[in-house]
């Protein structure tokens, strides 16, 4: 790099300076009233409790991990680790903050219609959705300038990852058990309605909205985002040409600047269908990140056909998002078949209903891998067929492979912000009910919730797709530099001939598999503490039901909290330690066949816990918008919502997170990979 | 082979003698009185429908592919397609006959004691247990003796995958079609017992255990017989030492009187615990299996390192058996923590008690892929470490593993002896209560089903273990047998490098998870079409419920079987087309990617699934035992029971077939994939 960062670095900024622009004109708007403001309080503070008790985990954890690092292989990585890890704290942090402040104020304006409250809830998003991806180009690109060598600097993916780690999974863990714990008693015992201040779970809930749905996919974007321009950054530095090295950040900066146009035409205007502007928006950045995207490739790259080649895959990133998108739409939402088919089978009863829901999420996967294989087969036969003259034409494939998770990921600040409004609107129309502020206003946070949901579960589709292209490319890069570091001491053999390598995929086969069973059962394990805690309240201070005493909020945060980060332990040990252990004993092969299997068995299932989860979500409010609300139809297809709350908020997304960490953890400790047991 | 092949034909020979033998004191016993035989009757009718109208579609097809395969490859292959074929339709023929026969004469005996139906049941199973493996080993030799080249033989997979397909995955769909839809309108719509004779659907539910369990579990062990050994002997041929090409079948021999000796111990003396008969019975088997091994290592290999390293490969073979079973138990059996946490989570409602079956299948994927991934690593250490000067030691590794493969399946026909009573005792069970013969004999029936369907669930463990060491045999085969063939040709690379293995691993993964949908989404519709005929039934025959009038049984079964033999179609069809296409397309080494995917996802898609039904449905007797049955508990235990069904029964086993099919198609259209994309 010589003077063209300037490009990445200043998307960046101009990213920060209007998600900034953006925070200010949220903070301007009055904060709604006395009643609303101590609801948000208490949420703001519930929120603060979560962050700070995972901080005085997380900060010792990290500054171990950083001095493991730094002393054990370089100072650079330590350093990068605790660059990658505080931004994506601060991302975390910035979620936190803005999404509280824009929900209480999305709640305030509900009385003044859709137009406004709206785009409150959209800006609110936005400001996340601009934030994180730029601090994630910042970083990188920075730390690259002061160490331009890749692999040195590679411990800014654990950062990112073990951040993603507490908040993507301990979040995924505190968001369900809350929820749960006050589904299970307040509505099935003791008969109040969702949101109802007197339930003591409550405010929990609404945390857990804004840590795991706002916060959660954040930190895991951020880390896919990472760990594909680290993994693009290593292929192009073993192909070693300089030019190739630009041009990962300059499609992150393509896609940054487009998505700061795609929020800013997002007006606040009257609307009747809100998903009209967020569409429009989406489409328009997707527009520009491919013009930019062009004029980037000749620019840096010139006109040759290995160039325009390398600009055809970022063309296939750009289109798998919509793609993608539109798949796992067509599987979650209530207007398609599917979800209709699941809200049929209710009338059959509890098993018919779970078993429909199983049966849609299992086959949605087919459409989804058909798109992915088919996107990573044509930007690798694009990259590879007109690689320059000299070049290894493997490398130039996998590095077009590496442009396309690139290009994709390089709309995050677009999809993010339409990500993150759910969230907010969700926690508004909290507000608005706890508040009481009658009919009007609910039905507008109702209208706008509804569109987060399905922003909601079809952005859970991206994330997994990014995930696993990250994982991909960074397996690639894991080999090749495996391949470099132990050339003339081990002999490494990749294929699937070598009994290591078919251990490895076993083995990595096999923990998403129990991670998945751990996770869903930490999630009950936390809920029924959450149940206890709901029915000793209820019982020592018979005032909470009849409204007299407010509960105590902050217990119930806080039991949230400790169960989360107990749970995630579990999970987090096993995820950094198998490639590790594995790595030592069998050496570089085993790790790439774990790394390899994680990612076949963790997106299939990944894919298939988001959208069954979404579908029995969307089938129960299908259900209620048939006015069934209270049937026997409609209690059934509430065990479906209960079933899939772990399966989507929890397990799920926790896998994208599981299958990168194992990735990053395996760069950096590579040369740790020495086979003591040679087969 | 020079006259050796005198032991493994004299090892099959013996087994169908024993087997003759029992079915012979079976046929001695009275068949019961008039009411038993007419129902035991309508089950045989019933079951010889189902074969008939499975036949007419299978012949013309096997037809259609012995042509193809003739014709476009080698004769050879063609016919040993057809031997493959016919001898296991042949298996499935005997399997129906004596289970039918043993059933009704296990019921007639109910009223003596617990050891003579034991006896009845124990011995009904063994006929198939002896039969089905004698008929692989005999299949195998008899056409090497003819053709000494493995690879002119492979056909013989595709046959026995052909039938398997239809009986296992068939019969699944069948089996559980008829179950559901029995249960659904009978036991919650009608409030009659299960097994009442007023049910239309009972017969075809009495039919189905017959057809899906005892004849399914064979034809999938038959499958992996011809499988493994097919595998072994194509390695065997690739190492290039004769004097191996006789071990496996040798091995296949020594399991094979092994088990014989087994069988013949269990008499029909009075018992309390029929579990221990069982057990004595399995160990006395595995150690002669063990004395046998070594004994015939040291006359046909020597004393040699690298004979004694493959004993040992054959040791864990053994041990493995044992192994999988405790964890499978551990994890199934009313006895542990797993089922009783599942019991108990019924209290808190379906939603609990769903996601914690999950929790514990998802769990138990954990131990049984540590124990399979041991024996591979330790068996292939062992292999290659000893492997004689001047031999390539990965081929003598992957031969090591290959014999531990086999020295599993060996013990086959004591495995499958045990499994195959299940079924036997759960069809005498609903004779006895359809003929209403009273408290006693149904407490005798009861208590041979409860052990029934504790060895049912473990054999699946069995099943499931040794399909996968039977495909990741093949596997290895496929790589270096296209390899041989493609030499000069294609260059072919089969590590995780290539882009090409990485889309057949993600396409691979990809089939278990969409065949799993697909099947149980086919057991839905089947179990829906029988609903519709029974209530269809009741109510243009209102004799029927009065007990005046006879349901038409025979319908039932005819469209059981219609509906099975279209929805298994689909699943076929995504199956033999998948590998071929792929192949086409982007050749071997894309193949090779697809068939070590589908083991990746598929083994532990079955392990969890088969363990998840199996746990449910012991919950749900857990709560029968205490006395609850009638209870909101058991009420929502039944229901775990339902979903389990498909999972267990349908889903589960169809992967076994689906995973070696994969492999039987791949090896045989293995010239054919020439990589039209190269990339």
């Amino acid at each position: 790099m010589a003077g063209e960062e300037i490009l990445p670095i200043g998307a960046g900024i101009a990213s920060f300076v209007v998600a900034a622009g953006l925070a200010a004109w949220i903070t301007r708007h009055p904060p709604g009233t006395k009643e609303q403001m101590e609801i948000s309080e208490a949420v703001r503070v519930g929120a603060s409790a979560f962050l700070k008790r995972e901080m005085k985990v997380i900060v010792p954890v990290a500054v171990g991990l950083a001095v493991i690092i730094g002393a054990f292989l370089q100072p650079s990585n330590g350093i990068a680790f605790a660059v990658g890890a505080t931004l994506s704290a601060v991302a975390g942090l910035i979620s936190l903050k803005i999404t509280v402040k824009a929900a209480v104020r999305a709640a305030n304006l509900s009385s003044k219609g859709l137009g406004k409250t709206f785009a409150m809830a959209f800006r609110g998003g936005a400001t996340v959705g601009l934030a994180v991806p730029a601090m994630a180009l910042l970083a990188i690109t920075g730390l690259y300038m002061i160490y331009p060598d890749p692999i040195s600097i590679a411990g800014v993916g654990i950062g990112a990852s073990l951040i993603a780690l507490f908040i993507r999974i301990g979040g995924g863990i505190f968001t369900k058990a809350a929820d749960m714990g006050a589904d299970l008693v307040g509505k099935v015992e003791a008969n109040i309605p969702e949101d109802d201040p007197r339930n003591p779970a409550t405010i929990a809930d609404n945390v857990g909205d804004n840590v795991g749905d706002a916060a959660g996919m954040g930190s895991d974007v951020y880390e896919s985002y990472i760990v594909t321009i680290l993994a693009a950054l290593l292929i192009a530095a073993l192909i070693g040409a300089p030019e190739l090295l630009m041009f990962p950040v300059m499609v992150g900066a393509a896609g940054m600047l487009a998505s700061i146009v795609g929020v800013v035409i997002v007006g606040s205007g009257e609307t009747k269908d809100v998903m009209r502007p967020l569409n429009r928006s989406f489409y328009v950045s997707a527009g520009i990140a491919v013009g930019l995207n062009l004029a980037f490739t000749i620019i840096f790259l010139g006109e040759s056909a290995s160039a325009y080649s390398l600009f055809g895959s970022t063309l296939i990133g750009v289109a798998l998002v919509p793609v993608i998108q539109r798949i796992t739409d067509r599987y979650t939402n209530h207007k398609y078949g599917p979800v209709n088919e699941i809200a049929e089978s209710a009338k059959w009863g509890y098993a018919s209903l779970t078993l429909m829901g199983i049966i849609k999420g299992l086959q949605s996967t087919g459409p989804f891998m058909i798109a992915l294989v088919t996107a990573i087969i044509a930007s690798y036969a694009l990259g590879s067929s007109f690689a320059p003259e000299g070049a290894d034409p493997v490398l130039y494939g996998i590095f077009g492979t590496a442009m396309t998770a690139m290009a994709m990921l390089s709309l995050a600040g677009i999809v993010l912000s339409i990500d993150a409004f759910g969230p907010i609107a969700d926690n508004a129309g909290g507000i608005v009910e706890m508040t009481g502020m009658g009919e009007e206003s609910r039905k507008v946070t109702d209208e706008i919730d509804a569109v987060g949901n399905t922003t909601k579960a079809v952005t859970k589709g991206f994330a997994i797709a990014s995930a696993a292209l990250a994982a991909l490319a960074m397996i690639q890069a894991f080999q090749f530099e495996a391949a470099h570091i132990f050339e003339g001491v081990l002999e490494l053999d990749y294929s699937l001939t070598n009994p290591a390598v078919i251990t490895g995929l076993l083995v990595g086969g096999l923990l998403p598999f129990i991670i998945t069973g751990q996770l869903i059962s930490g999630v009950s394990r936390a809920a029924m503490k959450m149940v206890d805690e709901v029915r000793r309240q209820f019982k020592a201070e018979p005032g909470i039901l009849t409204g007299e005493t407010k509960p105590d909020y902050a217990r119930c945060v806080d039991i949230a909290t400790v169960a989360s980060i107990k749970e995630l332990w579990k999970s987090a040990v096993i995820a950094i330690t198998a490639p590790i252990i594995l790595g030592i004993l069998l050496g570089p092969t085993a790790v790439a066949g774990l790394l390899m299997g994680s990612v076949v068995t963790g997106i299939f299932l990944a894919y298939h816990l988001a959208n069954t989860g979404g579908a029995w979500d969307n089938a129960k409010k299908l259900v209620e918008m048939r006015g069934e609300k209270g049937s026997e139809i409609h209690k059934v297809t509430v065990v479906g919502d209960i079933i899939g709350d772990p399966y989507k908020d929890t397990a799920g997304p926790a896998l994208n997170t599981v299958i990168k960490l194992l990735n990053t953890i395996a760069i950096v400790f590579v040369s740790a990979f020495v086979s003591v047991l040679v087969l």
